[in-house]
């Protein structure tokens, strides 16, 4: 696939002017970063970019892909680039997405050990996740009152089990079956580890202290007698923690052309927030130039819970944000169907720019210059280039082309130019931080300015068990927590068939869920899907082990 | 707990002979060492030595520690000696029984690393394990018919899930429940990891393709039709050979005195065969003078098996055989309660010798000389060690004194001294493998040899569905494999109650089954638990991070 030959870690890892005591290798091209050199005064003040996409569709838009094809451009203008990625999960690898490295030339390497197991950071969630199951249903089992907080009511445990795994057959169950040494039947779910609140709380955790106290806040049932019940009741914080020690550690690995990235915890998008550990995007910014980063899905979204909740914890905001897109997928944007995309319509070509014109402006909104960068593919037309072009010039934003598929950072000089130049420009007067809303807002507000402001909708109405979830996290004193949606990728509004830029319509809020340990609410606006399942074909019949050593089959281009 | 600081494990390797480019680093103190180093031409000829014990009692024997300090021992000597031991289940961990890494002085290092996600094997087993599971439920739900061998019934799927936790509400489930586009409601169970087919499989394969092939042979249910379906058939092997690509690679890390050690699989010693890789002994063998290794259980049972099964796959076999005991195990055999074994009790520990001399005995079954190691608490009396001495003399064993956990390797220089001699004393004339059974014997044979000639049984009957289960092995062609006997550690007998050294008792197998990838027969004699369960008050809520970055709580002595 490529002659490149990875540089030893060390390298990498000096070139970010990191000592060899302050990684820790796993094998040659892997290493974790110790957390005292995050606490360590920075040696630079790396200019935060926030790289984003309009709403996905299934044409693709090679999001991982431009904001690695970025950092390489970066890189080849001589600049201090720092990638700062979500680390893939392990279950859809085996399913139809293939894995989360980037693609063609701008990718991550080792593609095949970070698309697996990696540093077993996500199987150090999984066990963490578990191990709060077992002690959670050994209480119900051993009808433990955890020092008067009373005993569990089986029949309210919120908190599932976890598996890094497509698995249909796993959504729903009974466990506990087999008689009265074997536990005590209740109706279970599995949920993919990325979709584990531990997994979210990974990725917002600053140090172990903060990590531990979030573990222990998580809320896993209720008593009989309804008083909250949390995984510090069940004394498992303290052990879940331990199990996390090294999962904590930011992951170092380069891109195919030697660029350092962090790559590290990778929260889903819908029912959590979907970005990066706040600790690697901080060291990031600590040790590069320009620190390149990326949200979940689009910018409504991923994008959205980036800025309202990741941003905020983490005292850093972005100097620019690069809006991501294809002619296909705008294309599709503007109703063309997924076969066709790839063929010149201007008709629905100029419909979906006003979808990308939304997202413009929503960056606005933050205070925040956007670039859009154009995922560019061999057969786009010149001319379609420029309608984006002009459209995006209107709202002035840049536009700019990446190549980095076929091209790698050569590809990308365009794009880096760009992106270099806008973010420079805001040296003198850095954007200060704008949230869409603030904290002391009540949660039914926070929810109404992101729909009205981002997603474009009239109104939000609540339904369902929504007020009633709203009361009790009123109760238990959280409604200071941002709000972290759980909408469909595919659409700025909560239906998922509803492309382009709609209007006039409303967002149904019907369920409230609390992520007392991440930190945030989760307002349901549809069925979330927290457990893929399979293929009739499934991508793991492609997957083998070469004589080399290699993994061939773990991506979709291998 | 100690102020030893371990050897940069690169030091360790170079003490091995091993070059930086045949290990990979986890971290500074484990690493991973290449198949390719297996494959070379040995630098030593290490005599091999079996360290096993009586069958356990709750006073509790001291195996690995024993082992530990045996090595420590021979170090201290000037002997190149190498241990090679199983990897520590997570699961365990959480509950009672604490770590698997020795005690006191006479323990591996990093033990809590070792302990908790070591170098990941153990996650990729699981991980390899449920990929295989949800292929087959994929298949259920697609009606898959694998090129021909027919659609699998979903009622003789007996390939579970795994998870490397003690959570008995696992044991028994319904999954696939939630309506049409969740999958299709079967029972299903999980098993603990280190009960997994695929735990023995890593233990078994030489190599890759060996490692391949066996996992292709996993039998996971039958068609409609009755036909057996495989892995293979699946399309699961090759992605999950890749899955355990790294985890086939042996792990070396140090004891608390700085020695070699490596520490790889660590399958079941009831329903599979209880020992380290292969690999692992093979590399201790080839690059140690002296190769300590230990089998699981007691000698009735995991000594057996690795004699019978590894030792004749590996094509090695032991120069001596160290069989440990304490005076308070011994007492308990003897009819002593736990709670006063510690007690001078002539009277339990004669009988009690009676059970230690069937031991002995069965070493020369085997055509091999048995040392005795008396693990020695610090209020065992002089007069009672000597009783134990006389009565193995007199049956031409030596015994020998170890305070490893107290004392380390200081404490183990009269058994180091007494396995040198006796190993060394076998040089001229090594002993030849003499199996308890032909693999060649129909498996009513095999198991007849062990029970008789090892048990001390008088018969064996053949109940329940073992008849059936055998004439289906003859009619699939695995009636060569060895037998893997799932038998109680506790007694001699298959009943767990039964002490001491019982005569005229029936071994009564209720079930044979096939693990065609592991390759061996499990003959049931009992329930064999496969998904432990934690106690009332679990050893997680003792682990805990210290800031010192050490985890504590881990072992029994923490």
């Amino acid at each position: 696939m490529t002659t490149f030959s990875p540089r030893p870690i060390t390298d990498v890892a000096a070139e970010l002017g990191l000592e060899p005591d302050d990684i820790e290798l796993y094998g040659k091209t892997k290493a974790k970063v110790g957390l005292e050199v995050v606490g360590r005064p920075a040696r630079h003040q790396g200019r935060l970019i926030l790289v984003t996409a309009i709403n996905p569709t299934p044409a693709g838009e090679g999001k991982t892909t431009t904001s690695i094809a970025l950092a390489m451009g970066m890189r080849r203008l001589g600049k201090r680039a720092v990638l700062a990625l979500r680390e893939p999960s392990l279950g859809p690898v085996f399913g139809v997405k293939g894995g989360g490295t980037g693609g063609g030339k701008a990718s991550l390497t080792p593609a095949d050990e970070i698309n697996l197991h990696f540093t077993g950071d996500i199987h150090a969630i999984t066990t963490a996740h578990n191990l709060l199951s077992a002690l959670v249903d050994n209480s119900v089992y051993f009808r433990d009152t955890f020092d008067g907080a009373g005993e569990i009511d089986p029949r309210t445990i919120t908190w599932g089990r976890a598996m890094d795994m497509n698995d249909r057959f796993l959504r729903n169950c009974i466990v506990g079956l087999g008689g009265k040494s074997h536990g005590k039947p209740r109706e279970e779910r599995f949920d993919i580890t990325a979709a584990s609140e531990i997994m979210a709380i990974l990725a917002l955790a600053r140090d172990y202290s903060d990590l531990e106290a979030r573990l222990a806040r998580i809320v896993v049932g209720s008593s009989y007698d309804g008083k909250t019940i949390t995984a510090g009741h069940v004394g498992a914080a303290s052990a879940m923690c331990a199990v996390l020690r090294d999962a904590l550690k930011p992951n170092l690995v380069q891109t195919l052309e030697g660029g350092p990235a962090f790559v590290h915890a990778g929260p889903f998008g819908n029912i959590a927030h979907g970005c990066n550990s706040v600790l690697a995007t901080q060291l990031a910014i600590k040790l590069g130039d320009y620190a390149i980063t990326e949200a979940g899905f689009g910018f409504d979204l991923g994008g959205e819970k980036f800025l309202n909740i990741k941003a905020r914890l983490a005292g850093v905001w972005p100097r620019a944000i690069v809006l991501v897109a294809t002619l296909r997928a705008l294309k599709m944007h503007g109703g063309a169907p997924v076969k066709s995309a790839g063929e010149p319509n201007h008709d629905a070509l100029t419909k979906g720019i006003a979808h990308l014109e939304k997202h413009i402006e929503n960056a606005g909104a933050y205070g925040l210059q956007p670039i859009v960068a154009i995922n560019v593919f061999p057969n786009d037309t010149e001319e379609e280039l420029l309608l984006v072009e002009r459209a995006a010039s209107k709202l002035g934003a840049r536009m700019a082309r990446s190549e980095g598929f076929g091209r790698g950072g050569e590809g990308s000089l365009d794009l880096a130019r760009v992106v270099t130049e806008v973010v420079d420009a805001t040296d003198k007067n850095p954007p200060a931080p704008r949230y869409i809303y603030e904290l002391e807002d009540a949660p039914q507000e926070k929810i109404r300015k992101v729909a009205r402001t981002i997603y474009g909708a009239k109104d939000v109405v609540f339904v369902g068990s929504a007020e009633k979830d709203l009361k009790r996290i009123r109760d238990l004193g959280y409604e200071k927590l941002p709000v972290c949606m759980a909408k469909t990728q595919l659409s700025l509004t909560d239906d998922p068939s509803v492309y382009g830029r709609p209007s006039d319509f409303v967002i149904s809020v019907r369920e409230v869920r609390l992520s007392a340990g991440a930190g945030f609410l989760v307002p349901l606006t549809g069925d979330m899907m927290t457990m893929p399942g399979l293929p009739k074909v499934p991508a793991a019949r492609q997957v083998k082990l070469l004589p080399s050593g290699q993994i061939k089959g773990l991506m979709q281009n291998d």
